[in-house]
């Protein structure tokens, strides 16, 4: 076991001086207040009862005190369960529950999205407003971490339609950011924008980042095209976590602007770029660095690097220095260059598991490595390209959709027989869900209700954007879902609503 | 157990193209070619019989080849035991059979330090010249290197005189390269100067870094002054590792000459540094990073930072990121600013121990901090101040003599009845070593046989440069040498001779 120390207090003992947070209105928090304030908040987290090894959720969208409340969550030694604001009431009870939770967190304006679990557990919730009037309980600051212990668990779907919880372990987040530096190298006038959620790990990342280098985040509550160009021109941001649509954005608004040097890369994740927003950042010369990452490696663990970012356009790069990937054919070989298969990767800065899943921790592991069902190939250099994220996921707007918690939603309505989800091209989005649905015999379908009922139990962006009614769906002989022709069909759709 | 890639197959297929080494001659060779050498070597050792788990001693000064071997030894999953080209025969002799070695590689021109050796283990001796003209045996790959594994095993005198050997496993030579970029930062020019000898965890510790940096290493046989100026003026040298008599002859002989702002970090290692050196340096913008290490630590494991450097002058700076340091007073209590105590260490670059040592294990180790035995205090804001390495230890042009060793040696000869030995200061070299002698009864003493024989048993560095004779040692109630009295006798004597 390895041991190191509390990493908040360690910077401040580095760096108290230095900025830790810069937010929105230009307000700079240096390290040592950082570390005074979430002092503070683990003395009223403590007071409400939360200490060692409790799992405690919180739902809130970016902003300094959700940062305080992560690194309060470290101070008491406990696990923080990290909440999509975007999901309904439903969706979180679901995860509240699954990962055992026993204190529900809120950012006050959320409080609606807390009344399913405000139903059943009533006692444990808290809003931050209500956490800050606390008195505050002393308690022991830890001197180390383990490196072995669950920092954070963020819940991913998958192909069975049940959301799991990643554990990630300080050890994870550790080699993650130590690893990123030796990737994109680590300036003294280093500043990271952060304008991802910090509840997905690619925002998340970047608080662990700037605890290990010493470097200012510049926060924002979300993504806004004017607050970024202002970050970066003015703010002397020099790097910048993005999803496509908000490098899309940044790239068609551009304008006579130009990126400052001082930007020196946009860490590119949240599935392939299209090629032509990457030749367009190449002929302007936006340092656009690719990146390959999910919830359960941390964030990034492919990255393609400055030297080949124009060379290998379109690849996603390398494994980072600690890291393996291997391309697992179907005949049981691997890493046959050009060749399609599952892309498998390895390394300390991969999840241990899914908390209390037995079963698809069975099947995702291969003695340590992650079988993490996208598909991709190598080129004869061994730099990887991703073809497709998990067969069946769309990615709307940076944010996964899995088909099988949609259609496992969709099922549940009276009316329904049988569901196919599949993601269609969407302008702004990227992608969007649609639903192909099969009425039950002699029952009448009404669109609306259909997804009235789905919004009551998915969050927005799952929600399919469109209903097809159909006679049946096209399965093969054992019964699966043939996506691929649901696929095709909503290209007929598309070119007869054309013509 | 955390295993990584190995690392040189890493580095080869992340930046087959950069310089990995630049030699004294401008010589550029690039990790694809430093991996295939490596790979070469490594066929060649496994056809003597080097494989999986052996010991193999090494003795060369700096050169290509040796870096090809210590790699070679990477590959078939071997250790090193890393030998100092200055010792005896004798001394040769000892670490390679207390390390069990069962390989000992040397540089043709030191086959006479071999002499012991060969008398003992003629089969097991191997001249570079002769290992290169092997054939190739064939041998697989590792993928992966077990951060648990030993790596290098590298030898320390102690209180004892018995040298112990440090090993040091691929973990804490990774946690200690991956921790420096973090403190000293990592940019895309960067290229560091190797003037120590890799036999020493302070030049061994710069090839790590290239590997996990993909940086290029100017390696040079030892240090020049003329070569460590058109290095740093002429090549791009950005760091260089210095020790402070090396530091002191190039600002000694700067001149007209400046230093250029490409160079960020003269890394001082090996021992407190004189205040006016410092000074000096300070006055004439030269970015000196005074540090504090050992071979137990895998070199430096505290560090002053850019930001510090001058405010802090004098101090070693803090622990890394990963490190811990306690300052432990003689009433048990640790930590009060400007208080003296031992040295305490702790941190994934600490050696798990020395080699079958199972007391000197003890007796160095209080769960997991290392007792460094060396004497320092934290200032008001916790930076460390070395006061004195391990009380008895003198510091001879970098090279570490430990006075009970010396003694040992002295006290074999039979004329010899009692010897104590300490350090005096020295223009050249900081400190050398001396001598007080106790003669045996009726017994003629001769100076130069004495220096004759120690000259044989010891190296160079460590050979008294004078012997006093005395009648008796002074000594307290329980025998026990007062070094104190002899460094008050060493200065009489200094005085009388000015006077």
């Amino acid at each position: 076991m390895t041991y190191i120390p509390h990493w908040l207090e360690k910077r401040y003992d580095l760096t108290p001086e230095k900025t830790a947070i810069q937010l929105k209105d230009r307000t700079k928090i240096p390290f040592s207040k950082l570390r005074q304030d979430s002092l503070e908040m683990a003395g009223k987290l403590n007071q409400i009862g939360i200490s060692q090894n409790d799992h405690v959720a919180l739902l809130s969208k970016n902003s300094y005190e959700m940062v305080t409340i992560i690194h309060a969550i470290t101070y008491l030694q406990a696990t923080v369960v990290l909440l999509n604001t975007r999901l309904t009431a439903n969706e979180l009870l679901y995860q509240y529950e699954d990962s055992e939770s026993s204190f529900f967190l809120y950012q006050d304006d959320l409080e609606e999205k807390g009344t399913e679990i405000q139903k059943k557990h009533p006692d444990q919730m808290y809003s931050i407003q209500t956490i800050k009037q606390q008195q505050s309980k002393s308690f022991a600051i830890p001197e180390e971490m383990n490196l072995e212990d669950t920092f954070t668990i963020i819940y991913t779907s998958g192909t069975t339609g049940f959301p799991k919880g990643v554990q990630l372990t300080y050890g994870n987040h550790y080699w993650s950011a130590a690893s990123s530096a030796l990737n994109l190298g680590l300036y003294e006038n280093d500043r990271w924008l952060a304008m991802l959620p910090l509840f997905h790990v690619s925002g998340l990342s970047i608080l662990v980042r700037s605890l290990l280098y010493g470097m200012p985040v510049h926060l924002h509550e979300s993504f806004n095209l004017e607050e970024a160009f202002r970050e970066i021109t003015e703010e002397g941001v020099t790097i910048a976590s993005v999803v496509t649509i908000m490098l899309e954005q940044m790239v068609d608004q551009l304008g006579h602007r130009s990126i400052p040097d001082t930007l020196r890369c946009f860490l590119l994740g949240g599935g392939p770029a299209p090629k032509p927003l990457l030749e367009k950042c190449k002929s302007k010369d936006i340092p656009v660095f690719q990146s390959y990452g999910m919830t359960e490696t941390a964030s990034q663990i492919v990255t393609l690097s400055s030297q080949d970012a124009l060379r290998k356009l379109g690849s996603a790069g390398k494994p980072l220095f600690p890291a393996q990937l291997r391309i697992q054919q179907e005949d049981e070989g691997s890493n046959r260059p050009h060749e399609t298969g599952e892309i498998m990767v390895k390394g300390p800065m991969v999840t241990k598991g899914y908390y209390k899943r037995e079963e698809a921790n069975r099947k995702s592991f291969d003695q340590n490595w992650l079988k993490t069902g996208d598909l991709g190939y190598l080129d004869e250099d061994g730099y990887l390209y991703v073809v497709d994220r998990r067969k069946d996921l769309i990615i709307s707007g940076g944010e996964n959709v899995y088909p099988a918690e949609v259609e496992s939603v969709l099922k549940e309505i009276n009316e329904v027989q049988d569901a196919g989800v599949v993601g269609t091209e969407d302008d702004k989005w990227g992608q969007v869900p649609v639903a192909f649905v099969v009425g039950r015999e002699n029952q009448k379908m009404d669109k609306d209700r259909i997804m009235e009922y789905a919004g009551t139990k998915l969050a927005s962006y799952k929600v399919p954007k469109e209903i097809y009614f159909v006679d049946t769906l096209p399965r093969n002989a054992s019964k699966k879902l043939l996506r691929s022709t649901l696929l095709e069909w909503t290209k007929g759709i598309h070119n007869h609503d054309e013509s």
